[in-house]
């Protein structure tokens, strides 16, 4: 345990971590300031104002929980929820079941609805547990699910939960930067993202932003929420108006210096051209794989371009693969989870990562790995197949 | 909101963050990696064995939560407790009460045990306390408060619970790596601490600490612990052994390089040689405080040597002083807490921080700027006072 670490240098094409601009890096090691430094409180402003840009909304209550997308979950439904009150919950990969324990987890019933492991949300179902049960108090739903590749219709999830008087809210942990989301045109009431995604960040910060709806519930509260760490009511108070803010915890100051470089990265280029240029490398990287006779598992018009769901070949051994392509490549690919464990290689397509470079490293490698295992591929195509979608 | 964030270099004398260490700036801003990789699961390996070094303590379940040390707090505190516990807390400052507030949020009693701020923690109080309420699952204390510079005897009260038959719970937020603390040695079943205080590391991170008996405690709950994110029989699935490691959430990769540098610098320097440097500077700082006419607010026997609150004199308008300290010589101190607001500096001389230079700086900074407000303060004299005690 005597020396320093020094990583290695990956291509991080798994479900994220993404690779890191190296802009993001840089701002992250600049010298660290006191969290009540006028200097900080200016940042927090504009990351703030950032943060609205990104998820396309002028909710006054935007900011980064201080902790990763998971602890922005949980401060989503502790917040939101008291005990006793009825949830909807979509259930169509690994995280649906973590919003469950989450609902359940703050004394409250979660009323599931189920759809098969990489199948967007079944809107018809949404819509008949919505007339079940009257009394819920919100829809909650994941827009881009990480565990299998598959968008859900965010907007029109958002308008049936408005439709049947439920606080419509999302995960949009892997979407956000990444495919079309619009916090406002869409009237959603609470969205929690992660920083390590598609804003390409380091892990370990979970942006939020709460409409004025949402607010009004979390002020009106009967009971104390059973998180002291992420009661928004004083969570608030710090991130609020730069006049009067109140000391709640300490801010993890340089990985907020890493955000707003993240952050600025996005609004330099702009949501639409991001969102375009996601959608065009992934179109290049399925041109690819089709071409080397692969296939991917989630249908078209629900496939995320940030998180492609590539189907394993028969007798090719998955692991091993990922071990060679680590090993090899220096490239990271992620395994399926649950019901698609040893089925799908989950290959991110985020932030940075969504580069030409990226997905023409990608397709030699896997090639040349599948051939290592003497799968049964078309050899020598999958690149200029991806090169004639760029033209 | 369009340009790169460019920090002040400012001197972090204040009550935390302390300046970081360049060596741990750099390790930060090093290449991101996924959190299942396997060089990523090594480094994992080493922080826990640098953090039972840290810690004094062979306990298995020794990891920095992903989040500040108010999400280490609710931690310790909603892991331990079921509904319907009963804990004895005591409070002499700041973070007595955020104890409080852990506790009752997880719909427990909190028996509270009150000293005034700004001395320690009465043990006869306490030993009335275990006596009356047989019924106590554990004692929690803060062996550095933050808001008043004062230590406790963590020892002796650790040593009281186990007599009592409670667990021992300790906040060591500020005294990890600052001043004497022996997690076996002196029985103590659950702490926490920070990483931005004396292990000059960025913020954001939560050293914590089980004994056998604590992780028996978690093991055997009956009821699910109520946050998904901090529950420690999830967490230890993702810390725990490497072969069988399971993801739970994503870890702050970067930081986690930071805190390992950190640590590694703790372990190069030694535990007792750490104290030891905090103690001379400690005590440098007082001769010149002291010999400008200023005086310290904590008795001698309970100061801790690496927050040191000192008496605001009287007509000086403290916080204009800190004003001009942060505009024109860069450096942060901080202010009052609670009732002691207005009336005390909080003057931090924390790991990195902790040294000559900064000792010299500040008398200088602190002389020059009463100087300006017309305070009667002895001049010319704190740094020479300061410089003898160096020899």
């Amino acid at each position: 345990m005597s020396n320093s670490f020094h990583p290695p240098v990956r291509s991080l094409m798994g479900p994220g971590p993404s690779d890191v601009n190296p802009r993001v890096l840089e701002a992250l090691s600049r010298p660290t300031i006191g969290h009540l430094d006028p200097e900080f409180i200016r940042l927090m402003d504009e990351i703030k104002g950032l943060l609205q840009y990104a998820f396309k909304t002028r909710n006054e209550l935007t900011l980064p929980i201080s902790a990763p997308g998971s602890a922005g979950m949980e401060a989503v439904f502790v917040n939101l929820l008291e005990r006793g009150d009825k949830a909807i919950v979509c259930s169509n990969g690994a995280f649906g079941g973590r919003m469950q324990e989450n609902v359940e987890r703050a004394g409250c019933t979660a009323v599931m609805v189920h759809d098969d492991w990489g199948k967007a949300i079944d809107l018809e179902k949404v819509e008949t547990a919505l007339k079940q049960h009257p009394d819920a108090k919100l829809l909650a739903f994941v827009h881009a699910e990480t565990s299998t590749g598959v968008r859900s219709d965010a907007q029109a999830l958002a308008a049936l939960a408005r439709q049947y008087d439920c606080l419509a809210v999302v995960d949009a942990v892997t979407s956000l930067g990444g495919v079309e989301l619009d916090v406002d045109g869409w009237g959603i009431d609470a969205i929690y993202s992660g920083s390590q995604k598609c804003l390409s960040c380091i892990p370990g910060l979970s942006p939020v932003s709460f409409s004025p709806k949402a607010v009004e519930v979390i002020k009106t509260r009967k009971t104390k929420v059973q998180s002291w760490f992420l009661d928004m009511n004083l969570v608030m108070g710090y991130w609020g108006q730069s006049s009067k803010r109140s000391y709640h915890h300490t801010a993890p100051i340089n990985p907020l210096y890493a955000l707003h470089e993240a952050l600025l990265c996005l609004h330099e280029e702009g949501l639409d051209n991001a969102w375009a240029r996601h959608t065009l490398h992934h179109t290049a990287f399925v041109a690819g794989l089709e071409a080397m006779g692969l296939s991917v598992l989630v249908a078209q018009e629900s496939r995320l371009p940030q998180l492609n769901a590539v189907c394993v070949p028969q007798g090719v051994d998955e692991a091993l693969l990922r071990s060679t392509l680590l090993a090899q490549y220096d490239l990271e690919i992620g395994a399926g989870l649950g019901t698609l464990a040893g089925k799908i290689w989950r290959v991110g397509l985020m932030g940075y990562a969504s580069s030409q470079k990226n997905v023409l490293h990608c397709l030699t490698a896997l090639e040349s790995a599948l051939v290592a295992q003497k799968a049964e591929v078309q050899t020598a195509r999958a690149v200029s197949a991806a090169l004639s979608v760029y033209g």
